[in-house]
């Protein structure tokens, strides 16, 4: 069963607004593999009391746990904003088959601070329902000004 | 009580060596505060099947478990080898007040690879007992081949 990247970010951002409903700054993730959801995962940094308790962090762990090895070569990670250098760090070690994300941070996005992060043979998607992701990070900024 | 970096960075050496001494890749960290070691650990990828399992990503989430929050403004933490992508990206979210290694990491170190990833303010002191580190690293590979 293939599946449209929209079909599988619809998921990561049902993940967002879990993290969303808890005060988490709202970013979801999902590992899919053989067109199977095998992990989900939301940010839980304030939660957690954690900074590496990031949606994409959890995932991983999550993923190679069901999977039982470390590597996620046959997989693609479905995350809602683009990964943080932290978080593509993680992804480049975990040889992650494809990365797909919805909004770009500008800010914090690996691909101005860390392009080389990832591991070359993992390809690369952005934009995947970006204004859906991007309007859950814009309103939970608004309300916490 | 503040103590030599040589001090602080030969537990963060025998942390290295509780790796080694699991199989795992050979890098150790501690957290200091208040002259003090706050947290402790050893590099666990391959016990935890988990690229996520690095010294600095596990010493991190234990500082704050210790501290009772998210970031470690006033302290210091000691890394036998040269933090990757991943760990300087936790180590920038984590606004750590200094950051001491040994041994660098000219494939994988975050200095080549993403630059500007740790915060603006945190202090970074490289090649602190490099000679032990990296021998603790160069023995392990050697064993592999």
């Amino acid at each position: 069963m293939v599946n449209s990247h929209e079909y599988y970010m619809k998921f990561a951002l049902r993940e967002a607004e879990a993290a969303r409903d808890r005060n988490e700054i709202p970013v979801g993730a999902v590992v899919v593999c053989n067109g199977r959801i095998i992990a989900r995962a939301h940010n839980l940094t304030e939660t957690l009391t954690d900074v590496t308790a990031h949606a994409e962090m959890q995932v991983i762990t999550a993923a190679a746990n069901v999977l039982g090895g470390k590597y996620l070569t046959g997989c693609t990670l479905y995350v809602t904003v683009e990964p943080c250098v932290m978080c593509a760090g993680a992804l480049g070690w975990s040889q992650v088959g494809a990365v797909v994300y919805g909004a770009s941070d500008d800010k914090r996005g690996f691909r101005k601070f860390a392009p080389e992060a990832l591991h070359p043979k993992t390809v690369v998607t952005g934009g995947v329902m970006k204004e859906e992701c991007a309007a859950l990070m814009k309103e939970f900024f608004k309300k916490k000004r």
